[in-house]
C-alpha cells in the first residue's frame, strides 16, 4: 500500500475454454467471451490507426482458450488447435470491459434547457475562437451539450460564416448553395426569404440526411421586429413524454412526409416528428409546419395524430420553452438543427435585415471536440 | 358515357361536422377528417411553392364543417363559427386521399439483386449522361432502384469524378477531402490506401450522417489483382430475415459502435448493422469489420451477437451474393453506400492502381430524378 494502484491491475485471473474472468484490484470483475477476445487480439489491429485487419468471416465459430499468461501489464492467450498467440494490454482490457454498460465512448450527456435558463447559454467572443483552443472547445462543447451557442463581435461582412465553419466541420452544400442569404426577396422560392414571421421550426426535414448543424451570422438587422426565437426541442419532447405519454408515443412512431419543390429541386422524405434511437432515447426533432405534405395515415390514426401534433406545437410556443432574443450585427448562432427549433418575428418589408447562413454535418463537430481535447490534455489544460 | 371520365370526378358528397365523404366516379370512397381539411385549405398554402402559411398552433381544436359546395372541379367548405372559406381542387383531394395507404410520393420500389443478376446491372456511356436527359435518368434511376450503376468510357483524368458528381447532387466533404484518391501510400492512415485486399464493407459507418452515395472513377488499374467486389446488402439481409430470423432480429436491434481516429480526426458513431425504418423495412446496412470498436453489449447478448454477425458475413461472401468485376480505365461506379457493400482483391504493391472517388448526399439523387421526370414528361418522353 502507500502508493496508488492503477484500476487496471488484475488481482486474479481464471479461465475456461469459452471465458476469461479477471478480478481487478478495485474489486470489479470482468468476464470476457472467448470469441470477443479472439476478435480483439492486438495482432488483429493495425497498431497505428486501430483498424481491424481481419473480417468477421475470419472468426472461428467457437474458439477455445487453452492457456492464459500475464506478465507486467500484458495478458497472453494461447488457443486450442491454433497457432495464434493473442496479446492484450491490461489497461485496454479494463477500459473495454462490457460487464457494465457505461456511457458510450465520446458520448456526452445532453443538457436540456428552458427559456428561463437561456440567459446562461454560452456566448463567447468570435475573435477568441480563432485564437484560443480553449475558447473553441468551450464553444463547440456547448453546441454538443445544449444544442446551441452564440458568438459576439464577428466582423459584419459576407463570407465570415464560411471562415467560422472551418473551425466546426464541413459545410453541407444544398440547392440553396454552400451559403444562403436570409433576406427579403421579391417572389421568394422559400418563405424564409420574405419579411414574414416564422414560427419555430427545424430546417429542411425533407432532405436526406437532414442538415445537422446550422450557423447564422447577422450582417445587418432591422430596427424593429425580426427578433430570433429558439426552443430546445429535446426539452419540449421530454416534458411531453412525462405529461402526455400517448401524444409522445404517436409523434415518435408515426412517420410524416415532408416535401419541398421549386424549379430546380424536388425533395421529399418521411420521418417522425420525434425520432428515437434503438434505446428509446431522443435522437432528433423534425418539426416544420410549412413543409409537412398532406398527411397520409391510416384513417383511425388521423385525428389522434393531429391532437398530439397540436399539443406539441402549443407546448413549444409557451413562455416556458420559447426563448426570444435579438441577433445584433456581428452576432453568430450555431445550433443543432435536429434538436433546437428556430424562428423569427415579422419585420418591416423595407428593413435591410440580412443573415448569412450555412449547414454543416454533425460528425465534424464531435471530431473537432475530441481532437481539441487531445491537444488540451497534452498541454495539461483539460481533463475529462 | 362515351367520353373518358377523370378519376377525380366526384359522384356524390355528404358530410357531418367532423367528416366529409366523397364517392368518386370510379367507386372509390374517401373520408376526410375536418381537421385535415382545415389544415389543407388551399388558402393556407403559398400557391407558388406549396409551403404552408399556418403553423400547427393556428389549427382550431375541433373545427366543424357547416356547409359543402362543389362547382366544376372545386370543392368549397364553410366552417361553423369562422369566416374561413376553404377551397380544394377535386383532383388534389383525390390524389391525397388517405383511406388507402398507397406507396409514398416519390417512393420507388427497390429491386434486389444477387450475383447472378449482376451482369444485367445498368451500364451506360459516360459521354451520353452529359448529353441526354433520358440516359441520365436511366443512370440515376438504376442507382435508386438497384443501388448501383456503371458508366463506361469516362475520360481517364483527375477531377472527372467531380464533374460527374454535379449531375447527381452535392458532394459530401469529409476529412478525406472533397475527393479522395484510392492508391497505395507508404504508412497509410487508412487500410484503403494500401495494396491489401479489402473484404466487402460499407464506408465510414463511424460518421454521422453516414455518406449516402459513393462514386469511384478508375484512372489507372493494376495488371493483376485489384478486382472490385460488390454485394447488395439489402438482398443479403432479406435472405437472412427468411432463413435466420433470430440473427436478423439481433443485427437490426443491437447498435454497434464504429470508430476511426487519426491525427486530425476522431470519429465515433453507434448504429445497428441492419437498420430498419419505423415500418420495419430495410433502411440501411452498416458493415465494416475494420472499424467496429470493441463491442460493448450486455454480457448475455455477446455470443448471440457474434453468431449473427458471422452468419451475415459468411452469407455476404458466398457466390450467391458476391459479384466480382474489374473496373477498367475510364469506368465509373456510383452506388448507395448504405445498401451496396464494396471491396477489392489484393494487388501488387508495385502496381499503379488509382481510383478517384467522392461521397454525395442521397437527397440530390432523388431530387434530380424527380426534376428530370418533370422535364421528360413535358417532352412526352416519360410517364410514371
Amino acid at each position: 500500500m502507500g502508493h496508488a494502484v492503477a484500476q487496471s491491475d488484475a488481482a486474479r485471473m481464471s479461465f475456461t475454454g469459452r471465458h476469461l474472468t479477471v478480478d481487478w484490484i478495485d474489486a470489479h470483475r470482468s468476464v470476457y467471451d472467448a470469441i470477443w477476445l479472439w476478435d480483439n487480439s492486438a495482432g488483429h489491429r493495425n497498431p497505428s490507426n486501430g483498424q481491424r485487419l481481419i473480417d468477421a468471416t475470419d472468426l472461428p465459430t467457437d474458439p477455445l482458450i487453452e492457456a492464459v499468461d500475464s506478465q507486467a501489464k500484458v495478458l497472453v492467450i494461447r488457443w486450442a488447435g491454433s497457432d495464434l498467440i493473442s496479446q492484450y494490454d491490461l489497461g485496454w482490457l479494463r477500459n473495454n470491459c462490457y460487464c457494465r454498460l457505461e456511457p458510450a465512448p465520446g458520448g456526452k450527456q445532453v443538457v436540456l434547457w428552458r427559456a428561463a435558463e437561456a440567459p446562461w447559454l454560452t456566448r463567447v467572443d468570435a475573435n477568441e475562437v480563432w485564437q484560443s483552443e480553449q475558447v473553441r472547445h468551450t464553444w463547440l462543447t456547448a453546441v454538443a451539450l445544449q444544442g446551441i451557442a452564440f458568438l459576439k463581435r464577428a466582423p459584419a461582412r459576407e463570407g465570415i460564416v464560411l471562415e467560422l465553419a472551418r473551425l466546426v466541420g464541413f459545410v453541407r452544400e444544398t440547392n440553396y448553395g454552400r451559403v444562403f442569404n436570409v433576406r427579403t426577396l421579391p417572389d421568394p422560392n422559400n418563405l424564409a426569404y420574405s419579411n414574414k414571421g416564422l414560427a419555430l421550426h427545424t430546417d429542411n426535414p425533407y432532405r436526406e440526411p437532414v442538415p445537422g448543424l446550422q450557423m447564422l451570422h447577422c450582417i445587418s438587422s432591422s430596427d424593429t421586429g425580426g427578433d430570433s426565437t429558439f426552443a430546445d426541442g429535446f426539452a419540449v419532447a421530454d416534458s411531453l413524454r412525462c405529461d402526455e405519454p400517448d401524444s409522445f408515443s404517436i409523434l415518435s412512431q408515426v412517420p410524416v412526409r415532408f416535401s419541398f419543390r421549386d424549379r430546380t429541386a424536388d425533395l421529399s422524405s418521411a420521418r417522425p416528428l420525434i425520432q428515437l434511437d434503438l434505446h428509446g432515447r431522443l435522437e432528433a426533432i423534425h418539426y416544420n409546419s410549412r413543409s409537412i405534405a398532406p398527411l397520409r395515415l391510416p384513417p383511425s390514426d388521423m385525428v389522434p395524430f393531429y391532437r398530439a401534433y397540436r399539443s406539441f406545437a402549443r407546448r413549444l410556443h409557451t413562455p416556458e420553452f420559447l426563448f426570444q432574443t435579438r441577433l445584433e450585427i456581428g452576432d453568430v448562432v450555431l445550433f443543432d438543427n435536429r434538436r433546437v427549433l428556430h424562428g423569427r418575428t415579422e419585420f418591416s418589408p423595407a428593413a435591410n435585415r440580412h443573415l448569412q447562413g450555412c449547414y454543416l454535418d454533425r460528425d465534424g463537430l464531435f471530431s473537432n471536440i475530441a481532437v481539441l481535447e487531445r491537444s488540451l490534455e497534452t498541454q495539461g489544460r483539460w481533463t475529462s
